[in-house]
Formats: C-alpha cells, structure tokens, sequence
C-alpha cells in the first residue's frame, strides 16, 4: 500500500496594505474608546448564536455594533440586530474573508462615538480569516463539538493566530459522543497558554466566564 | 436600529495557469479511464468517512487512489488507507484549497495505470475549493445537517460550481431538529436540477443512490 505526503510551499501573501488598513482600525477603536473583537471559524459552528447569546447579555450595558461578513446573504447581520444591536453586513461576494480594508469602509461611513463594543462576525472559514489582521483587540476563534475532532489538530496556524479559543455546543458533546477534554489537549498542543472556553451559546454555559475574560 | 449592507467587489484572480494544469489532469484521467471525483466540503462535514464508506464498497470491485488535501497533517489519508485504498496526502501549509497544479505534482508522480477510481478529499472549506477546477469528472459537495441552517443560502457559488450535492449526517437530523427538506429546497433555489443525496455515511443510507449516480 502506498501511502505519500506532498508539502506544498505557498508563497506568502503580501499583507503590507491590509497591516497598514488594520492600524488605522487600530487607531479609530483606540480613539473611541472601543472593544473590538474578531469572531472566526467555520460555516456552522455558532458564531452568530454566540454573538446573539453575548448581546443578550451586554446590550444594556454598552451600546454594540456588530459587524458581519458573508459572502452573501445578511442573514447573520439580521439575527443579531434583532437583539436591539446596529449592524453593518459587508456582502464580500466570493472573498473567503474579511481583511482590514473591508471593516475600515464599514467604520468610516459609521458614527463610532455611539458604541463601546463591535462584535465583527467573520466569513464562516477556520483557515483564512486567521491570516488577516483588522486592528481588532482580540481574535477569537470558534469551534464546535459539531465539526469533528481534527480541526485543531489539522489548523496549528489559525490557533497560533488566535487569543482565544471559543469550544461552542458543548451541550450536543454527549449525543455527538465527542470529547472536549482531548480537544482542548490539542490546543495545549500548539499553545499551551492560551485561553480556552467551553461554551454553549445556546444554554449560556460557560459565557460568563468568556465575558469576564473579554473585561465586559 | 441601523442595518446596512456593504457588498465588496473582489478583482477576478486569473485562473489561466489552473485551467491549464486541469485540462492536462483531465487528459491524464481519461487516457487512463479513471473516474475522477473532487469531494470538497467545509471542516467536520465528513468528507474522509464518506470516501471511507463509498471505499468500503467499491475497493474490490475497483483499485482506488485516495489523495486528501489538508494544511497539516495525514490523519485523512491515514483513515482512507486502513481500507486497503493507496493515498496522497498533500499538505498544503497556509493554502485553504487544493489546485489543479497540486494535483497534477501527485499524479506525475504515481503509476496510474494501477487505478481505475482516484477520489479527492479536498481542503475543509466551504468557499476556496469550488474556484478552482482540478481537471476531475465530477465535483461534489458535501453538507451536513451539522452546520446550521445557511450553508447553502450563503454559498450559492460553491453549489452552482458543483456537480451534485451530498446531505451527510442525516441520521442526526432528528436530534439536532435539522429540516433536511428545508436545505433541499435551498438548494433548489440555486440550481433546480442539481443532484441531492441525502446520506449517513455512518449508518449507510442513501450511499447505494449516491454511488449508481457516479457510475460506479
């Protein structure tokens, strides 16, 4: 039986403009006195309910826009702002992510004065949203007990580029016979610091602590 | 409440060097009668069990070649080649789809006159494959009845880029209160008379339909 291994070399990008973009986004939160934080990972695995379920929580606290990408639709951008949240959908049409330019046109053409938290909801995809700064706070990667056991171990990098990692639905972990413990054995693997949440957005488990760790 | 739309108009990438490299893939396929199949597919949708399933019943009737695209890692090469099936596994570093140029560094190297199936399990992305054609027969996506609601009504590219789609995991239809016929119709709504197949890997069902549609 043959059994090859193929390593591709992919030249890198050159994320010079999309760095000077996410600075500049770095600036108008810091000048607003804004929280912002990047929301990553895949199609499915929470995201907009784990926005929803923080909403909930904080609206009456702090005034939130939410910030969604999708290649199409504002499905998302409609789900959160039925919490009482603004929202702006940027429709990237088949760009795989969002980059630092897109969040800057949204946030030039928007009263920033108004807000004290932006939820930015990325393009459903565990691989390239990691590569590209927005000049957010923090970047929070989400995945489910829904998507099998190998996400982690299969994107180090998108891990590495994290500052936290969100393990949502661990409601269904029972019934999908899914083990949390060895999940997060896996991100210990590739960082043994970070910061790791099990959450259900649905039943609230686990979202306290993730708030206080996001000083909300 | 603010709600807006942002739509971004991304410059075309210049496919040319894929499209060639896929039409010579194509020319080697043929010259060899090998059926040729792109599965793609987002993380955890089961894209390895199904290939696993459709080798279960298809390795002694026919020699099969696996090659499985991920950022790292062989763990899906290695759970197709516990069937008695040959497998490549290309690790493509930062890059979030297979190409027709990566293909085609696998097929040169390997004898192909030994196989008359070869599968592809492409990178787990729901968004980046569909753009780019490997020179195969067919194209499938896989969807399953894990990734919420929106799968296909945020990713009408990628289903009109397809040749048929896969409903995987529909044995936990029931418990995760999914609306299998909802996600057909939404896929009706894309493509009128695009194949569906509603399968469970794991349980078996709907494979023989799946496996009379390829012609194998």
């Amino acid at each position: 039986m043959n059994e090859k291994t193929i390593s591709i070399d992919v030249q890198k990008d050159l994320f010079g403009a999309n760095e000077e973009a996410a600075s500049k986004n770095a600036e108008i939160f810091q000048k607003h006195g804004i929280v912002s934080i990047d929301i990553m990972g895949s199609v499915g695995t929470g995201k907009t309910q784990l926005i929803e379920s923080l909403c909930e929580r904080l609206s009456d606290k702090y005034p939130i826009l939410m910030i969604a990408g999708d290649l199409a639709t504002r499905i998302d951008a409609d789900r959160v702002g039925a919490h009482d949240v603004d929202t702006v959908q940027i429709n990237t049409g088949t760009a795989c992510h969002l980059d630092a330019r897109m969040i800057h046109v949204a946030l030039k053409d928007t009263d920033l004065s108004k807000y004290k938290v932006v939820f930015i909801e990325n393009v459903g995809n565990l691989i390239c949203p990691a590569g590209y700064s927005l000049g957010v706070n923090k970047k929070v990667v989400v995945v489910s007990v829904t998507e099998g056991p190998y996400m982690v171990r299969k994107h180090p990098l998108t891990i590495k580029r994290s500052d936290m990692v969100v393990i949502n639905k661990i409601d269904l972990a029972e019934v999908l016979e899914f083990d949390v413990d060895a999940l997060v054995d896996d991100v210990r693997e590739v960082d043994a610091k970070l910061p790791v949440f099990r959450v259900s957005s649905k039943t609230g488990q686990g979202l306290d602590a993730l708030i206080a760790h996001l000083g909300l």
